[in-house]
């Protein structure tokens, strides 16, 4: 079954969109919830937000905010974060070039922030083309927004949104984004495909910049992530590289040090990623393919409550500089005319000791024998 | 009679708006509908489109997008183009200083884009001020937005809609803008006028962006201007002069060319340019008056169709440079307090071979003996 | 009573609240009314205004542009001017970037005009930052609005709105703004606080841009302060420094004047700035306090009626330079983590020569034998 929510070329747009198990077939396994709002007032004025209830899990996504995905729940177990911006912030209230191409800022919130897809990265000029923090997607409403539900095992809950990157001479990318729930998996998978509409070769970034903070994010908190090599961002990371995989308690003073990390992958490219709390009985797993998005950059906000107590993990095409700077790193790949690109990422919410092991030892397994080099010095001289 | 739709001085917004023939003289001697739509979702969330039919003749203006005129369609003959950029995008997501300035290529796309009036042309800084590309009243909602229909012959509809250019200690632009649609003609005339509100007398520049795809854009596509002068807009364009007038097939690689065009017109200063396809039996004349828009320019942007294969005649004010290069050629006009400025530009549909003909006969009845200068150098040394 | 009318956080939006002495205690004292208006069309979009209409004094303020009080009027004394702009410009069509910083002048209409609160005053760099015209506040939508009317005597009036200044890494500021009408007083009285919820220190800058034109504001119209300095802004404004206090005509070529005066207040530090007319019978005394407004900045905008005849009359805790010229004049504070900053501005309506002498008295005997400078250098060399 599929129900259009939105679509700007047919002129859908069901703002008042709810669907329960009454709709469903009856022997769909679990209890199911979806509900379309339009937040109003402050800067969330127009923003529309859906949530969806599959079983346990809650998961809400903004169509307004690029299909970001706010913050998903299951039991006690929250992905998320408490970000100072506090809002659903419609785009129509950003300006992506202030402060220096900081605007991003004003708006970010999310538990999954795409950045991306003309570029990503830090603020800066790159040539004579001025890059606005992590690019624009994230600030771009969605012009097609459709929920399938499907009527059989098993029985896959897929929110799609397609969201447009177009300015003429400039880019013609169409991104089609799913958040699939399969009854069973305790998590979501998010399925991207990225396609060049253009007649030209582009080039492209993605990086998902997922984030979380309490109740994983705690004193003595865990990265675990298969590896060859882990380097600082910069000067103010290299003194952190040491303790790089765990996390301090929120300190004042702390602001920010982000890890460049290259992951080692199966046979087919296939990693993950582990973030879990000090007592690893609670956590989240990411897994995703070295094809699509070959680096992992690990930023560890460990800033005060107030501030904004967070640790992304984000898998990428690219790190977390300025375009310019990855050229000579091979991390701005091309997207020719027509082609399309997918990017997977997979979150398991890890409940227990059991899955958290489990997702250790998948970690333990792919990092095998091999070495992880601790350099010390920045890839990039900033 | 008067159909208020939108004035923000009284309040009035109405937003189902539509008017039909049981509404008008039971003389009224064509079908006639019109309709205004609020379209959803994308970057169109929020955008205002009025279609207007009459006859046969379908016209959508958006008063969202500064009373841009989206396509004009008779029979198989439309007008417009097919721009990489698919919705009617609200200004409240543009962001003209993006991009160095090119914030407006994200929402363009229409059949008639005015650009102006405080300054139109491409972006970069003249003396301490930063101009972005082709000006702001593209990207300003209509303040007022009318309806007429004369309720006697010749029975004009009129769309009238006033756009405000005001900036305190800037600007006090008031831009009346009508779409005048007389039955019996074969098409709609563009009636402007620009006030100045303000106490000082102020530079201006208007330049009506009239954009053409297919059916009438197609290899052997030909302009027909009377015209003392031609020449290219920069080095690029150098190389494409002997071919200015005559169309290619959308090409890869081709970008666009773009020429100066100095048209002749009779003693009163009427003149036209015409555009018509490879078979001589379909286009459109632009009419327009030399006093009030001196020069023309020419727009060929002939690359693939997914980028946007495309030609404008735009006449203006001024040619398409930044402005701190047209003082010098006398194509930055200056306004005095409480003076007015009207802007006509009529374009006919032509949907026959005789139809083309005589505007051809026009348009050398115009040339007559006088010389057509292919000046190979630009006018100015970018 | 207490009347929530938008909450993000709950999900308020009351979007055709009224109230009226229907509602009220039967002895509430005055006529009341109370009306919430979302206004449409031009670039009023989406606009929120709320009126309360108290006894005989109107005040309108618009929750979607920070609060802001749009004008007041109590029989035929108007507090507020007609600016060029005429729409209550919604936010999301402001580009505070553009113009070099000079956005907000494209919104720029109110009685008062909050600027701050991470910065105020004059475009441009401040180290590595740009700051924007007069900072952001009066361009960010209120997150709460609520009308409270107390059920006692003497039964105030208070419509409150919490607008908040939060960007990750950069800001976490919220600000309550009260209006408060007491019946009884003619006039009203602006309660703010300032609160900044992250863990650091932050440099600050508040200035109440109040504005006036007529019928206060006409050829000879004074302004009366208690004051130890007066110096002007620039060397613009060092010409007209013997006729300070003094207003022309509206005059073409004026532009504007502006004078930074150091206010003389009470042992509390309370002070006030009196403005009336040229017969001394209609006025507007603002009343402050020096420990939370410093300085008060006079800006005598007399260009023509068209241009925006008007006079400023500005408590802050700076004068309108750019931040970074401020910091060695000592009038950039600092707000600790946690803290709260309170700034109250009282609005006296003055409707006949007996308050206005009264007002004036006042004046006098806080500048008692007090000498005022006339500096004849601007404090900063622009």
């Amino acid at each position: 079954m599929e129900y259009l929510i939105t679509d700007t070329r047919t002129g859908v747009a069901e703002r008042d969109f709810s669907l329960d198990n009454s709709a469903l077939p009856n022997d769909f396994p679990l209890a199911f919830d979806c509900r379309h709002q339009t937040l109003r007032g402050g800067k969330q004025e127009g923003s529309e937000v859906i949530t969806l209830n599959v079983g346990d899990l809650s998961v809400a996504v903004s169509p307004s905010r690029g299909m970001g995905v706010l913050y998903a729940q299951q039991g006690d177990l929250r992905l998320g974060w408490d970000s100072p911006v506090k809002e659903v912030v419609n785009p129509s209230f950003i300006e992506l070039s202030k402060h220096g191409g900081l605007g991003w800022l004003e708006g970010f919130n999310e538990l999954v922030a795409r950045c991306g897809y003309q570029w990503s990265g830090h603020p800066g000029m790159d040539g004579d083309e001025m890059l606005t923090l992590h690019g624009q997607i994230q600030n771009i409403p969605a012009s097609v927004v459709r929920l399938t539900v499907e009527d059989a095992p098993p029985y896959r809950v897929r929110l799609s949104g397609r969201v447009d990157e177009r300015c003429f001479k400039k880019a013609e990318f169409e991104v089609w984004m799913h958040l699939v729930i399969t009854p069973g998996q305790v998590g979501f998978t998010i399925e991207d495909e990225l396609i060049n509409r253009g007649s030209y070769p582009k080039e492209y970034q993605a990086l998902y910049h997922n984030n979380f903070g309490a109740p994983i994010l705690e004193e003595g908190a865990r990265v675990r992530v298969p590896a060859s090599q882990v380097s600082p961002f910069n000067v103010r990371a290299a003194e952190g590289l040491a303790s790089w995989a765990s996390m301090p308690a929120p300190r004042e003073g702390f602001d920010e040090e982000v890890f460049n990390i290259r992951p080692i992958g199966d046979s087919q490219g296939d990693t993950l990623a582990l973030f879990h709390n000090a007592a690893a009985d609670r956590g989240v797993a990411m897994s995703f393919n070295l094809q699509q998005l070959p680096v992992l950059t690990l930023w560890k906000n460990c800033d005060t409550l107030e501030q904004g107590y967070v640790v992304g993990l984000e898998p990428g095409t690219s790190f977390a500089y300025n375009r310019r700077y990855q050229r000579d790193l091979g991390l701005v790949p091309t997207i020719g005319p027509g082609e399309s690109r997918s990017f997977v990422v997979k979150f398991d919410l890890l409940l227990d000791s059991a899955a958290v092991e489990s997702a250790e030892a998948r970690v333990e397994s792919l990092q095998g024998d091999a070495d992880l080099e601790l350099r010390a010095e920045p890839l990039v001289a900033l």
